[in-house]
């Protein structure tokens, strides 16, 4: 078993919380990447207890961000759910096994309806990232930009190459991106941005899977199991290595066959297929 | 109704060559971009005295390309594929009215099955340009690469930005690009590579449609007519016309509701959205 591996909680979608340990447990993984809709089902506290009984490292909380928005009211709410996500890492990145990386992923947020300004949404985050970079410093947590697929450029993330997240992340201590091999595998710059983010320090975190054609028609449902697409993940991984990364590599898939199947069988395939495919 | 204004024959895909230049002269369009295959069905000296006798003008031929194979016998075949192609450009140009361009619009190709190497595949696209370019040259045919929407990296066009498009096409003499708002418009480098590409002379074509959302299920198919999506297609148009882009203004939707409807009906449609989103 790869001991930096860790299950991200979302390809086993349908398991609560509890479950999601045990499943990663019983599969031999050290580490998870925890979703706050789950946490919140059974309260923080309890899911800190949970998690620090399972002995598995924590490797980031999914998801802050969402702040594209321009009503200020709507802005100033998703804010306020920002820095109560930035609290929330910051205790389980505590109650997880050493080794824990207090990181909050930040998926910025797409055009709000009927606004077509890319560049005026674009600029919003790099403010709204700027208004919580503080508050992640005291709390003692990196906020990790996601550069997304710009597939998702209209309704998810207005942020759409590594180059862009990090031009964001620079300009603030203790801001990284995390790198999502499905977002930024056909990126050109791919090789130097990767090397860019390892020289300034900025990498948070590393996810992989794949990226699978036909495209599933449901493109939030696209990603593929590590082997089964198109990406070469052991020359990413390369990349990544070779910048410095030494971190947690999660595996977060988001594809409606996997989340079907049983939990613990997703879990074993996930340690499978990340052994024969990923390259570490 | 906007001199610039060209329909591309795939908007209209289920009607046959005379069909579609009929309906494009009735909805008031001086300038149509034709395709392969509808040609082909007609034969080329037949198509070219259609296309005279209409009166329109010819702003490009749709495609050329598909030459990432590493296969030698494959390759070869796309090769001479592709020269017949440049012959039939220019055909067609010398029989459009006067204005027309000589412009082959070049979709590269995606990655062979089984293989992940996506920069091989990209210096493949450079290689296989490079080759044809002096034929082009000799028959007085623009090349233009269209960088394609990173959706189609796999699948259809792993040249993803309008920045790697250009670092091929300058290269060579009369090589171009043609920017299609689908495939560019999420590019946080768009305004200052359209700034290069016309400071370069390398804008060969441009096509205008929209993103929607959500995404149709076959994501070939996922454009929208223009207004109906989240493109500043004013905002796009501007940064090309500042380029010193004079040339033909294609409207082309790959999309089956539009597909299902009348031809006739679809070439008003697009004038008046044409009049009404552009910007022109």
């Amino acid at each position: 078993m790869n001991p930096r591996l860790s299950l991200n909680q979302a390809t086993v979608r349908r398991a609560d919380l509890a479950t999601a340990l045990a499943v990663t447990q019983k599969a031999g993984i050290a580490s998870i990447g925890l979703w706050r809709e789950p946490v919140a089902d059974v309260g923080l506290a309890a899911a800190a207890a949970l998690l620090a009984d399972s002995g598995l490292r924590f490797s980031s909380l999914c998801r802050g961000g969402f702040f594209t928005m321009s009503d200020p009211d709507a802005r100033r709410a998703a804010m306020d759910d920002n820095r109560r996500a930035i609290e929330e890492t910051a205790a389980l990145a505590a109650a997880g096994a050493p080794g824990s990386a207090a990181v909050l992923v930040l998926v910025p947020g797409g055009l709000p309806a009927g606004d077509r300004d890319l560049p005026g949404a674009r600029a919003r985050v790099a403010d709204a990232v700027g208004e919580l970079a503080a508050d992640a410093v005291a709390a003692g947590v990196t906020l990790a930009i996601e550069p997304m697929h710009p597939i998702y450029a209209a309704d998810r993330g207005v942020i759409s190459t590594l180059g862009q997240a990090l031009d964001i992340a620079e300009q603030h201590d203790d801001v990284g991106v995390v790198l999502d091999t499905f977002h930024v595998w056909w990126d050109p710059q791919l090789a130097e941005q990767i090397a860019r983010a390892g020289r300034t320090g900025r990498i948070a975190g590393y996810q992989v899977n794949d990226w699978i054609t036909p495209l599933p028609p449901d493109t939030l449902l696209a990603r593929g199991m590590m082997g089964d697409g198109h990406i070469d993940l052991r020359a990413v991984t390369a990349l990544v290595e070779q910048a410095g990364y030494r971190g947690d590599v999660e595996v977060e898939i988001f594809n409606q066959e996997i989340w079907d199947a049983d939990p613990g069988e997703v879990a074993h395939r996930v340690a499978a297929a990340f052994g024969a495919h990923v390259g570490l």
